[in-house]
C-alpha cells in the first residue's frame, strides 16, 4: 500500500482522499438525486461520467450508466462487488496522477465534478430491512453490569449468537437531519412495587455509536450464506448513531425487545465506504473464548476493521464541543460477516439495501465509551463535554457528531460526519 | 344492512360476496401482475376496467386507473380511504342487480372478469416496515403461564401499552408459498446449569393464528397519529400466520426479542379485506381494567371485529384436516387503531404498505387457541387434529391452512385462506 495523489484537491490526511472513494447519493439545485464518488470536497457526478461519451472506454462506469441514475444505489449495489471493484479502479486511474481524459478536458471536468458545498445529500440506499446486532462486548457488559451486576451481566447466549433484533426502518435518516426527543410511557419510580406508568417527554436521551453494513447481495428465502462467503455479501460501510430513549425504553422492553425507545430515529452518515477501501486497515476482534458453532467459524482472523471512532456534543447551534470519547470499530465479539452467516442460517432472506447495524461500540475506558448511559454510571454522574459544561443525558439543541477513519502509512480513509441535532419533544 | 346478490355467480354464504369486494395483486399468462377485487369465484380486472372507454363514467375507478396498473396496491392504498369507499360502491354498483354497464357488454366482461382458476396471487403490497404486537390476551396470559406460572404470566407493563416489536418484512409471503423448517442454535437441555448449544434443525415448530392491517395513510417523522382517527390510517386487514421455532427462540430471544425464531417465513392471505367491509362486525375487545394512558383512549368502544378464526393441519398433501381449533379476533386487549397510536406516539413514521400484526389470537378453551405450544401445554401433551392423528409441534409436509370471516343477518365476509405447507430443513 503506497500513499497516492489526486489531481483533485483532496487532502490525503482527509477522510475523503483517492484510497477512499466511497459512494452517495446527492442532488443540485439542477439535478435530481443521483450517484455521486466523493473526493476531497469534490463529488464526481457518476450519473454524468458514466453517460458521457468521453467515459465510454471506462468500461465498468459506462456499463452502470443505469443505476448511477437511480435515486438510491441499490441497483449499483446490487450489480456486485467486482463491479464496486472495477468502477473504484477506474476512478482510481482517472483521479490518481496526471489522466488525460478528465483532467485536461474542462467541458467534461465542469459537468463531473460538483462542489460538496453546493449538493444535498440523502439516504445512499433504500432501506428494506434494518437489523441492529449487540456485538459491541464491552457496551453489552457495562449495561448488564448497570442492570444486573457484573455476574449476570451477559445472557448466557451472548458468546454463541451474534445477538440481533429487527429495528424501524423508515425513521432512518441522513446525517444532518434534525431529531425530535420522542415522548412516550415511562415508569416515574421504577423501584416502586406498583408500576404505574406516566406519559411524558423522554427525560433519558441517548446517543448509541454504531457501524452499519449495507447488503448488496440479495439471497432467497431457506438459502443461508456460508460465513467465509459473507464479505461478498456487503457493499459497504456507514456510521450510525441509533438514538434510544432509556426511560421509554426500560418500561417497554420485556419481554419482546425495544420499541419505541428506539424506532423514532436513526442517523447515518451519507457515504457509504467500501470494503476494498477498509481492506488495508483488517485487524483481529475482541477474544471471545466460547467455543462458537461451526456455522459462525471464519477462516479470515482479521475479520473486523481498526477504524477509529469518536464523538462529540456540540451545543446551542455551535460547534464547541471536543472529543468526548474515542474508541475503534474492532471493539467487536463478532464481525459482520458472522452477523450475515447468522442472519440467514434459519433462512431468512436478504435483499440489496437492507441495513445490519453493529450494536454500541465501546473501549473499556470512560473516555471510550459509545453512549451517555455508559459514561454516566446510568445517569448518576455528570460527564464532561468540553467549554465547561457537563450531560448525563441529551439536552434539547444538543448535536451529537460522530466521526470514524481509519489511518495507516499516510493513508487515511474516513466516513465524514453523522450529526443529529435535537429538536423539543412535541406537546403532550 | 340487508344481503344483495351479484349477477357475477357468488355464493353469499362465501368468503367473497359483493358485501366483501377485497383488494389483491394478481398475474395471470397473458398478463403481468396488477390490481384486482375479488367476487365469487372470479377476479374483477382492475387495470383492465378502469383503463377501458366504457368505464369513464366510473369517476372513482378511472381516477384510480394508474395505480391499478401497479405491481402491488401501494399506490392505490395511499390514495385515501375516501377514494378505496368511491371504488367500492361503484364496483358493488356495477356487480350487484342489474347493471348494463358491464352485466350486458360481453365483450368487457370477457375482458374484465378472471376466473381465479386462472390467476396467481402475489403479496398485495410491497411491505415496508412488519410490526408484530401481542395484543392477543388469552395467548400471551397462557404462554406466560408456561413459563413463569400464573402469578408472573404478564409483565407490569402489559395492559398499559400494546406490548410490540418489530418483525422482518423480507420474508413475508402470500398463502400457498411452501415454508422451510428453519434451522438454527438450540438448547438441547434447557434446564441444565451450564447452557451449551447445538446447532440442528428446529424440532418445536410452530404457527401463529394472526390478523394484520395494512397502512395506507403515511405520517412524517415526528408525528402522532389520534386514537380516534387511526382507522383513517388503515388500508385493510389479512390473515397472518407467523410461523413460530420455538426452541430456537427460547434461547435467543432475552434480552432483544426473538429474531431467527421468527425471520424465516410469514404468511398472509393474498386479499386485503377493507374496514369498510368489516363495518358491520364491529364488537367490544377484551376488557381492560388497567386506567391507560389519554393517548389510548378510544371513544369507538366497538373497536375490534367479530371475525371467526379457523385453523386447520392437512398432512401428507391431502385436505383432510378437521377444524382444530376456532376463536374471535375479538379475543385482542387492543384494537389495530390503539396499535397505530401507540406506535407513532413517540415520532415513528409509518408509509403506506407498512403491515401490522396483533399478535396470536386464543380464546380461552383448548379448542380456541392460536398456536400449538398453547394447545399441547408448551408441548408436553398430543393434540388431536383429526383423521386420528395427533401433533406436539409440526411435521414436515403438514399444511397449515388458516380461516377467517364474519357472518351476520345472512352476510358474510371472508378473507379465503391463509395457507403455508412445510418443508425439510436445509441439511447441517
Amino acid at each position: 500500500m503506497a500513499a497516492t495523489t489526486s489531481w483533485v484537491p483532496a487532502d490525503a490526511k482527509g477522510d475523503f482522499s483517492i484510497h477512499n472513494l466511497p459512494f452517495g447519493i446527492f442532488s443540485t439545485s439542477s439535478g435530481a438525486p443521483r450517484a455521486g464518488v466523493r473526493i476531497g470536497d469534490s463529488i464526481v457526478d457518476l450519473k454524468a461520467l458514466s453517460s458521457d461519451p468521453a467515459a465510454a472506454g471506462l468500461k465498468s462506469i459506462h456499463g452502470a450508466a443505469a443505476s448511477f441514475a437511480q435515486p438510491t444505489l441499490n441497483a449499483f449495489a446490487e450489480s456486485g462487488r467486482a463491479t464496486h471493484k472495477g468502477v473504484r479502479a477506474e476512478l482510481q486511474a482517472i483521479l490518481g496522477g496526471s489522466d488525460s481524459l478528465l483532467q485536461s478536458n474542462d467541458a467534461l471536468k465542469q459537468k463531473v465534478l460538483v462542489p460538496v458545498s453546493q449538493a444535498k445529500m440523502h439516504l445512499p440506499m433504500q432501506i428494506g430491512d434494518y437489523t441492529d446486532f449487540y456485538a459491541g462486548y464491552n457496551h453489552a457488559f457495562k449495561v448488564g453490569v448497570l442492570f444486573r451486576g457484573p455476574d449476570n451481566a451477559l445472557q448466557p447466549n451472548y458468546t454463541h449468537i451474534p445477538v440481533g433484533y429487527h429495528g424501524r426502518s423508515s425513521s432512518i435518516v441522513v446525517s444532518g437531519t434534525p431529531i425530535q426527543r420522542p415522548r412516550g410511557q415511562i415508569l416515574p419510580n421504577p423501584a416502586a412495587a406498583e408500576k404505574i406508568p406516566v406519559t411524558a417527554a423522554c427525560k433519558r436521551f441517548d446517543y448509541e455509536l454504531e457501524l452499519a453494513a449495507f447488503i448488496c447481495k440479495p439471497t432467497q428465502m431457506g438459502d443461508s450464506v456460508d460465513v467465509n462467503e459473507a464479505d461478498e455479501y456487503i457493499f459497504g460501510y456507514v456510521l450510525l448513531n441509533d438514538w434510544s430513549a432509556r426511560d421509554i425504553q426500560a418500561w417497554e422492553y420485556i419481554p419482546l425487545g425495544p420499541f419505541n425507545g428506539k424506532n423514532f430515529g436513526s442517523t447515518i452518515s451519507p457515504w457509504i465506504v467500501t470494503g476494498d477501501a477498509l481492506e488495508p486497515f483488517r485487524t483481529e476482534p475482541l477474544e471471545n473464548k466460547t467455543a462458537i458453532q461451526p456455522y459462525l467459524q471464519q477462516s479470515q482472523k482479521k475479520s473486523v476493521y481498526d477504524i477509529k471512532l469518536q464523538t462529540t456534543i456540540n451545543t446551542n447551534g455551535k460547534t464547541d464541543g471536543s472529543i468526548i470519547s474515542e474508541t475503534s470499530a474492532k471493539n467487536l465479539l463478532w464481525s459482520f460477516p458472522q452477523m450475515v452467516a447468522h442472519h440467514t442460517y434459519g433462512g431468512c432472506n436478504l435483499r440489496a439495501g437492507d441495513m445490519l447495524g453493529s450494536g454500541t461500540i465501546s473501549g473499556t475506558e470512560l473516555r471510550e465509551r459509545g453512549s451517555l448511559l455508559e459514561m454516566t454510571e446510568g445517569g448518576k454522574q455528570d460527564f464532561e463535554i468540553g467549554q465547561g459544561k457537563v450531560r448525563r443525558f441529551l439536552e434539547d439543541g444538543d448535536s451529537v457528531v460522530m466521526y470514524g477513519y481509519c489511518e495507516k502509512e499516510g493513508i487515511r480513509v474516513g466516513f465524514g460526519d453523522c450529526e443529529g441535532t435535537i429538536l423539543p419533544a412535541k406537546a403532550l
